[in-house]
């Protein structure tokens, strides 16, 4: 009898199980770089607004992997090969896409962060696993980075409907409760097939696709670009800025040592490359680091930094206005001299209590990657393209809304 | 203290719990008008397809009946009054909408029951109900029918995003298991809120409005227009064509006192209207009747009668192909030849055989009643012209489609 | 490229998908002998209670042929062998364990069909379809009867906890609405292992196993019990003992051929096995001839006849009473009484009016098959006997309770 | 028009929407001691085995006051007066009852926050926002003390079958995704009653409170008594005795300004009744604080700190074993010799490397607040003796086990 492998399985509430296909992967689950996963919730301030939204990237890449071991096995029953080690390939590469993701991304990539990005980050951790785990990754690697020739193992990672956006699609409405923008991933996952190398949908799936772009389009008005999600993103973003101002005036700021490394140093891009304890020290940052550190600073003596904190951690977010058209100067500056009366503030700190910006949205980008429909008669043709779905070319026409922010006080 | 109403509660597995809200409601459901629903399947022959929907109009009714008393208690929590009386006549209104359905009228309404539809049913039992209640049922009807003054009631019966299609498409995908058609009804419904005695829906709703039209379409083409029920449909309708013109013949045909009554006479309008024996034996016609005959008849000695009803029992349904365009003659016309030379038939028998037909689907009728939207600033305006929303006008666009069928045994 | 088996899929609320695994499984999914499942409903008349439970033996069948699949899986992973061939067979044994149900079955075999019961009926069917598949069958029949080597094979086809429980509790509890009855059925699956050819469950999953046996007695007392139902199914076994004794004084009743046959004519056991005439009537009868005949049955000029049968149409129910003692005789009589001067009857026909009974559940049958724990340290133990699950020992206690019905006019 | 309250919305994917009743609810809502129940997690280091379950004190108490307002819809529509300042007084009483909380109460309970529990720190909290409110929550507290006159209100807060069991089963089954715990709570709710002013359940809701018991057990032994759970737990109590006890030397450790006020100085229960700034420091400390810490600890000079904190940070949790009986004394002295060598710790050192302890569950406490059922006959009896629930009585005897905690390294 042959030794059977261990499976270990979590409970996922989205799929009931997940189960861990080998020992390789496991490790790689173990490993403290993907633990810290735990530590970084996938959608960031969001539960401010949807108290649910609490999961985390961990769970996200769990649930990623449980579709890529599904759509394996659906491409395999149409007749393609794909090996064993190719399996395992492409479930590490679809593991590890967002390893490289620190805390609050977008605002930490805008602020103390700002000489790298989270993708660049995932290839530095995933070489760095890789040396560990002695090569073992070479073809996760080569996958992620499209470079292998099966071209079709890249798509399921990293494509217009990859495995990574019907995860955090079904995952992000399931823990928001936003039943609207609930996709069926796996029924998505069974209509996956092969034409030529390149991923494609069978025709019947068509109304699928449709439905999980405008589900997509949903999720982004509703959930990741919901104004009040914007205003707490920006609060956070203008608490780091702050901060950052102030560490290099050398005022002293509580932190935790992870933190005080990127908030009083610089570090370049090759210096995440090649400098170790850079790495070391990025991989110790999470959530908790930049969450704890806002909590005290709700105390300091620096105004605008205990304002905006205190505003963060007791949730009372800046008032939003959104609309189509970019904001009035006149408008603006109303606003903004209003601020500087109430609050007394000088010409350089009003941008932390006034401000705006853009969002932007395009749910289906027919300039880049496309989605493909496999007819029965045979021929492949792009979604956007197929007869009675006027919808999917109009989904390709990005939304750009205009936001400003600003103490409620200054309301009425 | 004040005697409570027995509640009576049905258990509902898409709603959990639907309570009756009032004695004459109850005494409404407990009639065997409304009984009779119970044995006529909300989806005609698509359990052929999908086997778990077997669920039938009472159900349905049951379930609309819950969303108008959700709908009700939100649009009182917004200030507007809604008498108890008014709450009643909407709850009944929605209740009997439906009454006046056969079994599978679709195909009823196009062969033996030509010459009334459902919807002049439905008037003609309600109008019976309330001769027998004694008049109890006087402002449903007026609901019913448009006459009330406060318009929204009628359009909470009956518009385009009344509580009849709420319901149905939360029922139809539960119960089909097609679960991208899911709509979250009870979330359309907390955003409902009158403006000038007109249903309007909130504007942070409109996304879900989106979701519930293409939801919507995405029903039309899965299910309710799946090619393989249209084959099944129009197999039955084709049965029932079949039996008429033999019923003509006076060929005996197996029936039901009640199939009898419509197969071998024929009955005018105003006879549904004046003639109680004739509504009565309408009211006897049920799945089982249509059912039951078809069984037996797969055992007659007419060809084509048996031929068509064996089809249908052992679900050896036609072969059907849908495309944009309509079939070109000649391709139909070798369809037909083949058809006559295999099962040896006459130029008029060749029909039951080899058809041809057109279905069209138009999500959003932009042509007929609006779905409204109250924007925070006061302004409604209709939801296919609100600025991002592309997509809704695209979806008032009507899709034809044109399909062809005949015996498997002719293919290849 | 191996040319892939063309996979079916359906639909299924319950499962999402549910995959056919062969050709050999979809032919025998087409034999009209399977699709008459289709028009078997799984709970009888439990729909008058729980709208809802309008679900098939067909689709039950189906549900239970894919957990087989995927119980077979997990042995596999757990390196036991199972063969491409063995797990064919198995398969077909679930999905023909319940083809031998007729309508109704209960009322059925203590009324009309009473030489033969359904356990039986399944295997003639299936040394019948044996037949037309040239042996085909042969391991699925051996599995079935448990004639097979592997016996854990029949143990996940017939035992405490085969597919066939886990699957109807499930649905079961889906389709009512009775949403305490769920069974997580993919979580126990994932548990079961085989030890010594005995199928067993690991021991982390035992207090699934003790919620699976309270949901199931749960159901038992909620759904499949239930007083209402059982006032239903009584009613038409009373009317079919009716009909039966019209037919036997060669009274003329409506009835479908299929139906004729089993109500005019006795057929023994044997002529079951032999006479191929007989078990092709009986494969024709399903729930609408039953239903049909009730319908026309309730304007028969014999007064018991048409006052059951417009009771159970138009769903005025007789009045139940349960209790944990049989009822004191002098109460019968009194009803008897009364129902007799009430209704006119003679003594003969009192016992259509007012009967009692008795039901009798035991939700886990220590004395017969056992669900056997396997615990880390290797030993397996039956579940009853696991220390701190008392509860077991308890649930094999039967509970019995006495019922007399009578029509609702009686009361008060 | 009368105004309509602004009816606040929160998403929550367990009931879809929870509707924050009034104003006052509102601003205690917004309120920074309840805000940072957004920070406290339900659940502990649940998470740990099961991913999803990172649900906070927040959304349960939300939870709790969404099924409040439900239960006295249905007690009122069963004929029983409650005013709407009752229904307030309740619904403030569920939101606040466990407001008290600190992070991971369990064990800071056990370590640095001894003197005073989470029930006695929720009045403190209650009567500081009463104070701030003007009296507002007299009734609320009242009710939550169980001194107002109508009992069946507390007992909706607090009892054997109150709105917080109900709320925080049906939530920690549903994020841990332990289908088989949950409960139907809204179902429940809906066969609540009040006889002589005591809650009872009607009678037809038996099983469904059977089922709800064994749910209760099932979620301990799976859930909140997983023997990796509790060997997370009890790492996290070591890790702050180590600390205590280094802070007692005055050992320098990286604390935010609220733990190192808790870790560094002893504060009495008096203090936190009297002294506002231990109350201020406390409503300061939740998961971040502890979190932060414990990941800079792992780099801390002392051996025994940074190991215990290596190992939570990276989920090296210790080996656990469990069993029914204490485990021997020379078993646990063979394992602590086995450490003493292997990690070459002094005699004080070892408890922290190995150690024993015992859980205990008593799902249903028949000695203390009873489950009161509610017969049609009129008679009221306790759950326990209801005669077919054998069950329910077993369930009150205790089940008690023993565990072993050890480095993983000291296996085999």
């Amino acid at each position: 009898m042959k030794t059977p492998i261990k499976h270990k399985i979590f409970n996922d509430p989205v799929y009931g199980f997940v189960t861990v296909p080998s020992d390789l992967v496991f490790s790689l689950i173990e490993h403290p770089y993907f633990q810290r996963l735990r530590r970084i919730r996938q959608l960031g301030l969001t539960n401010l607004v949807y108290p649910g939204a609490l999961h985390t990237r961990f769970h996200h890449a769990m649930g990623a992997m449980h579709l890529m071991r599904g759509a394996i096995d659906v491409i395999r029953s149409k007749g393609h090969e794909v090996t064993e080690e190719e399996a395992q390939g492409a479930t590490i590469a679809i593991l590890l896409h967002d390893i490289g993701h620190g805390p609050f991304s977008h605002a930490l990539e805008t602020s103390i962060v700002h000489n790298i990005n989270h993708e660049d980050l995932s290839i530095v951790f995933m070489d760095r696993l890789n040396l560990e785990f002695k090569g073992q990754l070479d073809l996760a690697i080569k996958i992620f980075r499209d470079k292998y020739k099966k071209k079709f193992l890249h798509q399921l990672v990293s494509g217009q409907l990859d495995l990574d956006r019907l995860d955090y699609l079904a995952r992000d409405s399931f823990f928001t409760g936003v039943s609207e923008g609930i996709v069926s991933s796996d029924r998505i996952v069974k209509m996956l097939n092969v034409v030529n190398d390149q991923l494609v949908v069978e025709d019947k799936g068509i109304y699928s696709i449709e439905n999980f772009l405008v589900a997509r389009r949903l999720m982004y008005w509703q959930v990741y670009l919901h104004k009040t999600v914007l205003s707490a993103e920006h609060l956070l973003v203008n608490i780091l800025k702050r901060a950052k101002e102030l560490a290099e005036k050398q005022v002293e700021l509580f932190c935790s040592p992870a933190l005080k490394f990127f908030l009083y140093q610089k570090h370049s891009k090759s210096a995440f490359l090649n400098k170790p304890e850079v790495l070391e020290s990025f991989a110790k940052l999470d959530d908790y680091d930049i969450m704890t550190a806002i909590k005290v600073w709700a105390d300091h003596e620096d105004k605008i930094l205990s304002f905006l904190c205190k505003n963060l951690v007791n949730r009372k977010l800046y008032a939003v206005e959104l609309q189509q058209k970019p904001f009035a100067g006149s408008y603006v500056d109303a606003l903004r001299k209003k601020a500087a009366k109430k609050f007394g503030l000088t010409k350089e700190e009003i941008p932390y209590y006034v401000f705006t910006g853009a969002v932007e949205n395009k749910a289906y980008m027919s300039d880049s990657i496309r989605i493909n429909v496999q007819f029965k008669n045979g021929k492949v043709i792009d979604i956007a393209e197929a007869a009675d779905l006027f919808n999917i070319s109009v989904l390709a026409t990005p939304v750009k809304k205009y936001f400003c922010c600003y103490p409620k006080e200054l309301r009425g």
